[in-house]
C-alpha cells in the first residue's frame, strides 16, 4: 500500500499513498472502531487520568519524512489518543450539557466529509443551501415558531446553522449594532458612529452563558447583567428598572439577549414579559435556549417559548440534545436584511448569476467565517430517521432520567435540591458550606467513575448532574448516586474525624 | 430494523432506532458510497443544472412524524442531493481554491466525530487539546516558522486550528485592537476606549480577502486600502506613505494584515520590507497566507515567508491545499497572551483543577466559538500517512500543472496570461474587451464541464484557473484547455458575425 519508491515519478508517488481500495478497507474497520468504542464506552474512565503535557512525551517532536504505516497510526490511537479523552458520551458523563451523537447523524457525517463542498454561496453548492433552509423550516415547525421566522418560499425570514451558540449571540449582535446606529444617525446625522457605539448598552441575565458578554467585547458596546429573581430568571420589572437609569444616563440601550434554559440551573427568562419591553424601547431581543430548545418539540415543553413573538432572532443547539452531531447550532432571524446588512461584502470572486434572484440565499452574509460544511445532511438524516416522536422520546427520557436523579436526591436529606428541574438538569449540594461541596466534587472528579462540574447560584456552590449521553438508562442513574453518596458518607466521616 | 411500536415503553423505542449493528451495515456502505462518489466523480457535470429552489419542490413541506427507511434516504441523496451539488472534488471543477480532501483524512474525522468530544478547555478533553499544540508545532517546523511561534514545552507561542482563515483575522485584529487601547491609554489615561477606537485604523491590500474588510466592520475600526505595484502586491512604500497621511490627520494605525497568495492573482506583499515598518509603528501584522501557506513546506517556495519574523500572528488553511478536509485553518502566535487577552471569561462551569498550571491552554480564549471539534486528529494523520515528502509531492505536482495550463495559454496568441504564476493559480483572457471574456465565462458555466469563476485585475476582467482536485491529472487539464478553445473559437466565430 506505502508504495513511496523514489524511482517512481512525483504524481506517482502521490497517487498511491491511500487509495480508493485501501480507503474500503481502512473506512470499515473505523465504521467498527467507532462503533466497538461507542458500544463499549462504559467500561473506560470517563474522566482521564493524565497529567498536562502528558501526549508530548509520547510522540516525535517532528513529523515524519516518510509515510508511515496506517495500523500503527491506529495503535496509537488506543495508546496515545483514548487515555487523554474525556468520554463525553459515556453514560457516567454528567458535565456541562449533552454533546448530542446518533448514527444516522454519524452517517450523515460522513456523506458531509465525502461531498466536501464548501456552501458559502448559493452557487458553491446549490444544494448545500437550498438543504439547509429548508431542514430550518422543517425544525422551526416542529418547535411551532411563529411564521415570520420561516423561510418558505416567499418570508422575510428564515433559518441558518452556525458553528456554536456562541457566534449566533455575537451575529445577533452585530446585527442589531448596525441597526442601532443607523437609527440614531437617521435623526442625529451630525453624531459620528464612534459617538453612538461608545453609549449602546446590551443587557443580558447575570446567569447568561459567558460568551454574551464576550460578544459585547468583541462589538465594542456596554454589557450590563440585569438580576435574576429567586428561580434565577430576569422578570420584565428588573430590566425596565435598569433601562430606566441608563436612558437618565444619556446611554442607548439597544440590545437584550434572554436565555431559555441557563448554563448554570437551567432557568429561564421570562420573554412574554420582556418581549413586550424590548419591542417598546425597540431593541432588538435575541433568545438563547442553546441547551433547552431542542425539548420545544414536545408540546408539554412548548410554552416556557411563548413570548418567542417578540423576538427578533432565536437561536439553539440541535447538536446538544437534539442526537445531531456537533457542530450544529440553529438560528433564525425574522428580518433576514437585517441580519445580512450586518456587513454585506461582494468581491467578483464570489459573485454568481443567480445572485440577484431575490429566491437564493448567500450564507456566507449571515455568519462570521466564510466557508461552511453541508451540515443540514446531519438534520435531514437525524429527523428522517428518528421522526419527531422518535425525537420526542429522546427529550422525554432523559428528563425522566433527571427526574428520577431529583428524587433520589430528595430522599437523603443530607442534600439539597438547589433549583427546580424542568429539564434534564439537577443542581444539588450536601447541606453544608461550600468548602464540604467543594471537597465532594474533588472527591468525585479523583475517582473517574462519573463527571460533574459545578456551578454558583446564589453564592452557593453547587452541582450540576446534566443528563448527558443518549445510553444513559435509568441503571446509570442508580449507580452514579449510589457513587455520590458513598462518596459522600466517607467525606462526612473524614469531617466529623 | 425500525421498530416503533406504541405498546413499547418510550426507552425501548429510543434505542432502536438505529442500533450499533445497523450502524456498522449501514456505515460500511457510505464508506464505499463515498469511495464511489470520489472514484467516478468525473463522470458527473461539474457544475450542476438546478434552478434557484429546485429542492424545496422534491422534499415534503414538514420533517415526518414516524421514522422512516433508511433505504429511502440513502435513495434520495442521488434522487434529491447530488443533482444540486458543485463537485470541488472533480477534476474539472477549476474554481475559488482547492478545498482539500483526502483519504486519511476522512478517517481521522470519522474518527473524530465517534469520539464528538468537545475540547473547548483542556479538562473538557486533554488529548483534544494537546494533539492540537503539537500538530500545530509539528506544522511550523515543517514550514521552518522562527521558534517564537512554536509552543514547545515553555514557548510563549504557540498554534491553534480555527475554523477558517476569516476567524483568524478577526482574532488577530480583536487583539490587535485590545493591546492598542490599551497602549494608547497607558500614556493617556483620560480618553475614552469609544475615543480611541474611533481613531484606530487598520490596513490591508487592495487584492485583500473580503474577510479582512469585514473583520474591520465587526471590530468597528477603520478599514484602509493599501494600492498594489503592477505585480498586485503592496511594497513598504506605498504602506508608508498612507501611515504618514494618517497619523498627520490624528488616526492610530494599530494593525496590518499582509497577504501572501491573494485570492484573485496569487500575489504576494513584500513582507520583508513591511514588517519593518509595522515594528517601527507598533503596529500589529498578521499575514493571511490562506491558500499559499501550504506550499511553504517545499524549500523553492519558503523564501515567499521571508519576513514572518516581524509577524504578530499567522494563518494558513490546510483544509485549502495540504490535504486535510474542511475545516482546519491553522494560526501561529507569537505572543499567547496577546490572543487570550482579547477577551478571556472564566465562568466557574468551565473552570477546572490544572486551569493555572501554566502548561495547559483551554483553546476556548484563542477562538470566537466555544465548542470545537478534534479536528488535529486529521492533521495527525495526515502528515503520518503521506510524510513531509508525500505532501511536498502533492504541492509540487499541482504547481507542475498549473504551469502546464500556463504553458498552453501561452502558446494561444488569442490568450493572454495576466499575472505571474508562482503556484496553482492561472490568471488569463482572451485578448480583448471585458465584455468578451464575461461571455466566454457564461459559456463555461452553461457548458457545465469545468468550472471556474473569474476576478479583476487592473479594471480587467479575468479567468481564474486554479488547480483543485487531488486527483486533476495532465489529461484533464489538456481536456480543460481543449473545451476552453473550442468555445472561445465558437464565440470569436459568433462576435463577428
Amino acid at each position: 500500500m506505502l508504495v513511496t519508491c523514489p524511482c517512481l515519478p512525483v504524481s506517482a508517488r502521490v497517487s498511491v499513498t491511500m487509495d480508493a481500495a485501501e480507503f474500503r478497507r481502512r473506512g470499515k474497520e473505523m465504521v467498527d472502531y467507532v462503533a466497538d468504542y461507542l458500544e463499549n464506552i462504559e467500561q473506560r474512565p470517563v474522566y482521564p487520568d493524565v497529567e498536562p503535557g502528558y501526549l508530548r512525551s509520547l510522540i516525535p517532536t517532528e513529523a515524519p519524512l516518510e509515510p508511515e504505516k496506517y495500523d500503527d497510526i491506529l495503535a496509537d490511537v488506543e495508546r496515545i489518543i483514548m487515555p487523554g479523552v474525556t468520554h463525553w458520551h459515556s453514560p457516567y458523563f454528567y458535565a456541562y450539557f449533552p454533546s448530542a451523537s446518533s448514527y444516522p447523524a454519524i452517517l450523515a457525517d460522513m456523506l458531509c466529509t465525502g461531498i466536501g463542498c464548501i456552501g458559502f454561496s448559493w452557487a458553491a453548492s446549490p444544494a448545500c443551501t437550498e438543504l439547509e433552509t429548508v431542514m430550518l423550516d422543517w425544525l422551526g415547525k416542529m418547535l411551532n415558531l411563529p411564521e415570520t421566522f420561516i423561510a418558505g418560499t416567499h418570508g422575510h425570514g428564515g433559518g441558518v446553522i452556525q458553528s456554536t451558540a456562541s457566534e449566533a449571540t455575537l451575529m445577533s449582535m452585530l446585527a442589531a449594532r448596525c441597526k442601532a446606529v443607523r437609527y440614531v444617525q437617521a435623526s442625529n446625522p451630525e453624531k459620528s458612529q464612534g459617538e453612538i457605539l461608545s453609549k449602546l448598552v446590551a443587557y443580558t441575565s447575570e446567569q447568561a452563558h459567558s460568551s454574551v458578554e464576550r460578544a459585547s467585547l468583541i462589538a465594542g458596546v456596554i454589557m450590563k447583567k440585569v438580576p435574576t429573581d429567586n428561580s434565577y430568571a430576569v422578570e420584565g420589572s428588573m430590566l425596565k428598572k435598569i433601562l430606566e437609569q441608563d436612558k437618565a444616563a444619556g446611554l442607548i440601550p439597544f440590545y437584550f439577549c434572554a436565555t431559555l434554559g441557563t448554563t448554570p440551573s437551567c432557568a429561564f427568562d421570562h420573554i412574554t414579559e420582556l418581549g413586550p419591553i424590548c419591542k417598546e424601547e425597540s431593541m432588538w431581543m435575541h433568545i438563547d435556549a442553546a441547551y433547552a430548545g431542542s425539548a420545544f418539540i414536545c408540546p408539554e415543553f412548548r410554552p416556557l417559548l411563548n413570548g418567542i413573538e417578540f423576538a427578533d432572532s432565536f437561536n439553539f443547539n440541535p447538536h446538544k440534545w437534539l442526537l445531531i452531531n456537533f457542530d450544529c447550532s440553529t438560528m433564525w432571524v425574522k428580518e433576514r436584511e437585517a441580519i445580512i446588512g450586518a456587513f454585506k461584502m461582494e468581491p467578483l470572486y464570489l459573485k454568481h448569476e443567480n445572485q440577484e434572484s431575490g429566491i437564493i440565499t448567500d450564507y456566507r452574509h449571515w455568519q462570521i467565517p466564510l466557508g461552511r460544511r453541508f451540515r443540514s445532511l446531519k438534520m435531514w438524516f437525524v429527523f428522517r430517521m428518528y421522526g419527531l416522536q422518535g425525537l420526542q422520546d429522546h427529550i422525554r427520557k432523559q428528563v425522566g432520567l433527571a427526574k428520577e436523579f431529583e428524587s433520589l436526591v430528595r430522599a437523603d436529606n443530607r442534600f439539597e435540591i438547589c433549583a427546580k428541574v424542568i429539564m434534564g438538569l439537577v443542581c444539588f449540594r450536601l447541606k453544608g458550606s461550600n468548602g464540604l461541596n467543594e471537597l465532594l466534587l474533588k472527591k468525585i472528579t479523583k475517582s473517574r467513575e462519573i463527571h460533574l462540574v459545578p456551578c454558583h447560584l446564589s453564592g452557593r456552590f453547587v452541582l450540576r448532574f446534566a443528563i448527558c449521553a443518549r445510553s444513559t438508562e435509568t441503571r446509570h442513574i442508580q449507580q452514579a448516586w449510589r457513587h455520590i453518596t458513598q462518596l459522600s458518607f466517607e467525606l462526612l466521616q473524614e469531617s466529623q474525624e
